[in-house]
């Protein structure tokens, strides 16, 4: 039974990877459905989002299984409830990257972004990547060491989002309403898209040591 | 032990009142912050968000605390699993609260939002305090079909803000890029306050009913 109980465990850590390989891709097809004005991949990214939360809901209902049938304590107890969290980021990552898709499908056939920022919302979507990319690798080999670097690596994510936003107040924007609106929720979606894959690495840090990360609160 | 633990069940539902409650405070302050440029009122809501949170907390040890001594089954599992699924959106709610209050702090002493719009902010803080002092009671009366009307009440705010980014893209718009930005994200903050009392309520249906209600999804 026991050893059951451990493929269980390990069941959900494997789902969580799967999580982040999804958003992954999830905020990389966002990006380019973002600047290439690319409807098909908008589209994707919104249907492909029942796939995340279909693992979202199975890690749920296995992750309570587990602990109605097997009154984990101590360690598999705090594995078990890191799991959900982590889940839940993920889960958010998926509709961070659904709500930069609808950005993109609304403005269809034009782009969102005006041409001058595309870079910097390039980079944003690249660093995107890497937090998420990062995340899953601390998920997948327990690295409490190399989690706790994406808070410093989501710093860059930041800056990004500050420049952006010093772009938009300057005087010489010329652009329209529209724009402006749709680069201010952007960036906040990137931003927060950022933020939840810090909490996936704060709560992997949670789970290995038992210690809590600064400022760390285990939900979102 | 028995009662004991219904007793706890009733406890947690006791906390989730209570963060409706700390939650319509919260939006309530920040609604006046952000159409009075009120400081003070911004700071209350971003300093009080702690207690939020604590809440949340205290939901969720007590709630895995019961699962994993009592492994209940059916009805009392699904309570436990809507609770800690409602705390969250709550505290989410909070989170909102708190970005709006946010705004007004950002843009203090003036207020962030141009004269001709003050009565529609007005009107969505009023919808987002209607609509979780109705989440509140539903959950206090476990009234399902109360809890079903929700999703038509914040039809109500989705208009208001269909409203107020009509106003922002009306060729007479005349103001700045920051009354821009400040409107866009305050009109989304309060649409995802009314989204999460909704879901509050739909966790309720499927908590008293164990029929989940249309689109509905158990993690928000």
């Amino acid at each position: 039974m026991r050893d059951t109980y451990h493929e269980e465990l390990d069941a959900l850590s494997d789902r969580l990877i799967e999580m982040t390989r999804l958003a992954r891709h999830a905020i990389a097809r966002a990006t380019t459905a973002l600047l290439d004005a690319d409807l098909s991949a908008a589209q994707e990214v919104i249907s492909g989002d029942e796939e995340i939360n279909r693992l979202d809901e199975e890690i749920e209902v296995s992750a309570f299984d587990l602990m109605a049938r097997q009154q984990p304590v101590a360690t598999d107890l705090r594995a078990i409830i890191t799991s959900l969290h982590m889940a839940g980021d993920l889960e958010r990552m998926g509709d961070h990257a659904v709500h930069i898709a609808k950005i993109a499908r609304r403005r269809h056939p034009d782009s969102a972004i005006p041409t001058e920022l595309r870079s910097i919302v390039l980079e944003m979507g690249h660093q995107a990547e890497l937090l998420v990319i990062k995340a899953g690798e601390v998920v997948a080999n327990r690295d409490a060491e190399t989690a706790l670097e994406l808070d410093a690596d989501d710093d860059r994510m930041d800056k990004l989002r500050r420049k952006l936003l010093r772009r938009i107040l300057d005087p010489n924007w010329e652009h329209g309403v529209e724009a402006t609106m749709d680069v201010t929720l952007a960036g906040r979606f990137y931003e927060r898209f950022g933020d939840h894959a810090v909490h996936v690495a704060d709560n992997l840090v949670y789970m290995v040591t038992g210690e809590k990360p600064k400022d760390f609160e285990p939900e979102a």
